[in-house]
């Protein structure tokens, strides 16, 4: 089946869209993004995502007023798609829009391009179970990662580099400390007590993490934004990655390291049952 | 006029050139890319800016093998485009492709995208006899600025930073050094010497600027790579950008600060003139 999409106030199929040479997306990367997962059709955190791709346009300066639009949108993309009662991702790409090219903004005529589109959501169970094996990547980013923009070249090659080293993901280290995964938050277990890189501009501000700090202190456990020093990586008896279309995956593996005893560890296993019962219960709420 | 485009083997209006959603150049800004100026339908330093599109494709690790294509796509182009005796500005972008968004390499069977185009290449008159107003920005960028993609962003915030300020162009300073401009070279003059940032992986290897080593040379001008420290900038009696569509642009204020006398500097005349006469003595190859 096509893909339909969503483009510029119209509903068309994917294969349709037809993005511009001039799109600034296309000729700066102009533009910024989000991933929402949507269990059995809802559309998870929403108003979280929302926020943060309010917050991502108001950074980048995209002057967009129709944000109110999107759940709509990510509904009927869904039914139309046939997504309303399984698990799927909603993907939503904002660009400062077509123009002819030169650096500086557009004048007022020149609208954003949206482009919104939805996919089904397979997480490999086997991540979850096993754990998954990362590499260290230098985090060679810009200073502005709490824009969730698609200049996204740096992520892209670090990924790649992540895969050549046979691991799963990267996971970006700057300084001798650990900022973030190359599409995820990092977590660290030490002694009971869990560890993350502060927020700042260093990291996206991720939605995952935000639950994960909720869930902490719902089940008593202590949590920091105190950053992972790499030196000290044999200090710590967990890890794990977190974000939309990863959840909760435990690491097993970090370069040459072997995490704790080498499979996932209690707490994360805690902290993903947690994120599991959320889920359900958002679930229930729509059965 | 409807602007003659090539794209992916095809030569058509600029207007019916469809990128893909899924092209990684609107996804990732995975992508680089080159602006050659084509002096009377002449492409200037050719071979120096195939060079650097070859550099940028290696170590973006985009797999592109028909570079050698590119000095006929533009000859065509700027036929039929009318540009074949006039002076024009020739853009390529390349990007990874056309693939389901994943951040990792799409498989061997993905080719890249190829996106060429012509311009006509005007520089106002004012900037060279009057000198440019500039602005200081702080340079947020990533640390592979070496790399000429479309990953630009900071570059466009910048821009319109300092615009905002009332000023022409942005000049970043990274740990109170001047890097480079949001889309030249920069240059500073103090008692007869010139002085620039030095190449590395936190400014682009401009092809301008190269050329302003040789005529430096040639003329006996004492030219090092040594940073400009933006606290020292009262000791220079003069500072110009150098670029593609730039050529030698004096500066005369830098923020608050006058530059010299206010006017563009001898030193910078000397480089531009002769920068003219090597423009002049190619377009004379040709006529």
């Amino acid at each position: 089946m096509n893909n339909l999409a969503y483009y510029n106030g119209t509903y068309m199929p994917k294969s349709e869209v037809k993005i511009s040479p001039d799109d600034r997306g296309f000729l700066f990367g102009d533009g910024v993004y989000e991933v929402i997962i949507c269990y059995h059709g809802l559309p998870f955190y929403f108003e979280e995502h929302l926020k943060r791709l309010e917050y991502s346009l108001k950074e980048a300066r995209i002057n967009f007023y129709r944000s109110h639009e999107i759940l709509d949108i990510i509904s009927v993309l869904l039914r139309m798609n046939g997504l309303d009662n399984s698990d799927s991702t909603a993907y939503i790409q904002i660009t400062r829009g077509v123009c002819e090219r030169k650096h500086h903004f557009p004048d007022n005529t020149v609208t954003p391009t949206v482009y919104i589109t939805v996919n089904p959501f397979y997480l490999n169970p086997s991540y979850i179970t096993d754990g998954i094996k990362t590499a260290t990547i230098q985090d060679v980013r810009w200073n502005r990662c709490d824009i969730k923009s698609v200049n996204l070249l740096a992520n892209v090659l670090a990924q790649q580099e992540a895969f050549d080293k046979g691991a799963n993901e990267g996971i970006f280290v700057k300084n001798g400390i650990i900022t973030e995964g190359t599409h995820t938050s990092v977590f660290g277990i030490r002694k009971g007590v869990v560890f993350t890189h502060p927020a700042g501009n260093q990291i996206l501000p991720s939605i995952t993490r935000l639950i994960i700090f909720d869930l902490c202190i719902k089940l008593n456990i202590p949590i920091f934004e105190i950053p992972i020093k790499i030196e000290e990586i044999s200090t710590f008896d967990e890890l794990f990655l977190a974000g939309t279309t990863r959840e909760i995956t435990p690491v097993v593996q970090l370069d040459e390291y072997i995490i704790g005893k080498g499979t996932p560890g209690p707490i994360t296993q805690i902290l993903y049952n947690a994120f599991q019962n959320l889920v359900n219960e958002k679930k229930l709420l729509f059965i």
